[in-house]
């Protein structure tokens, strides 16, 4: 089982793409050089701090292995010299969010299933994983949280970390299994976002 | 003693009715579904998460046992399809509130002493828990947090928390016990929501 | 080794100083006695739980000593009945704040170390702790976080967090080195602001 190795490289790639959508909502606000860096580190990192408290893994990894914050902050300062080049800031952020959002519900899911979480609270657990980054970068750029709004956000993490338990269940915890999981919910949220599909709201 | 059971009712008594309050805040705030839920998921069960991480029970019950995750979506989703019954949806939000800040400082406090955490350190946590629901609705709702603002509310559950302790060291832990602490809270504060009591403001 | 009773006294003395500067903020915002001690003891304490938590140190210090709550009461009580003779509150929270700055970082760095985090997070949870006071009283009373904009203020707290380390590693842990370390943040802190300094923002 290839579940550890796959684990570190889908996790760090989810803290770079969220530390870079975090960074982006940064400059799209002007904030100064530590403000899109913190930003970005809160937005990749601030989800895994409450998740690995929540399983009992102290001190967190963010803390514990330096790999984590220096991919943080590297994928904001990143973006912090590059953003005149992406020249779609806002459509960045979105699809950013979008891979951000497979990827660490996927990782949630399994980590928190590892360290014995029953499949209820570790699919919740995954799915409030992936929503504290975009949660924590609209509430720290003052932005209503996406999440909340009329859009297909958290039930595309649920419904991700429904299908990560399955594998996990049928003992596919690899790399490959990962990446796939979490490719099928980007396409799926960039699907909702494009076909502007949203939850029902209730009627007034 | 039956204080395991009295404070399992208890507890998710006070999950549905601050799910149902988080998700009557929601609905006001044209959320959609799933916004709703999150608002009541995050308001009912945000505080005890952080209870739990607190006096070191990992996972949080609310990750651990379904029963509190299951109690706090069927609250918000039933808020969600409900509400134009409850045609005024602010004076529900209010009484709900009032009824969770009865039931979560008790069993709060209780679970704080229970865990070994010492009388002056329980009673801020029995307190905290019962604030953190409504400050998390107000937060994600865009409100400014009611408990900060001119009111009797802290105050409540700090008298409340000091009750159970007292209580607890008498030995009364039952339902029946912490019930009657919870009634006598809700009670003071729909009292002092009706007489329009409020804590003093500094000289400007 | 001084080094418990020295990061005790400028723990409850750093606590105090934040407290204050939460406090400050409240009362300027008008919210009510309850509100003003909230908005101190969630300033001066919510990063040190946070710490605390992340450390595996169960219950937090918060919880655990009663004098970090009695600290922080306190002195949020006293800006409460003192401040129309603090005539120039806006000031007096930037000054507080700094000191608190300093005071959080050395500790928070300190803690971190001695708990057997390695340095890069330790110099991250020390920055954090410092940071946490700002945002959670920004965030409470409604501005826009002072960390975040431009200006020199993680730069300083991440600065002294590597001084704090290279201390440490030296050997100097006790309350001279600390104050001594804080004291040099608190300077350049304030330096900052008088000398209006700033971080540099991303070209448009």
């Amino acid at each position: 089982m290839t579940g550890g190795f796959g684990l570190l490289v889908a996790d760090l790639i989810g803290v770079a793409v969220f530390a870079a959508s975090g960074a982006s909502a940064g400059v799209a606000k002007r904030l100064d050089l530590f403000g899109v860096a913190f930003v970005g580190f809160a937005s990749a990192l601030g989800e895994g701090i409450l998740r690995d408290l929540t399983i009992g893994a102290v001190p967190p990894l963010a803390f514990a292995d330096w790999r984590y914050a220096v991919t943080a902050v590297l994928a904001s300062v990143a973006v912090f010299w590059l953003h005149p080049r992406l020249n779609r800031v806002r459509r960045t952020v979105l699809v950013l969010d979008a891979a951000g959002l497979g990827l660490f519900t996927a990782t949630g899911t399994l980590k928190a299933l590892t360290a014995g979480v029953p499949p209820v609270g570790a699919c919740l657990l995954g799915m409030l994983t992936a929503i504290g980054g975009g949660l924590t970068r609209d509430l720290l750029t003052g932005e209503i949280p996406t999440v909340l709004q009329r859009d297909i956000y958290a039930s595309v993490a649920l419904g991700g970390a429904i299908l990560v338990t399955i594998l996990q269940r049928l003992g596919h915890t690899g790399l490959i299994a990962l990446a796939g999981a979490a490719a099928l919910m980007t396409g799926v949220r960039l699907l909702a976002l494009y076909r502007r599909w949203s939850a029902p709201v209730a009627v007034p």
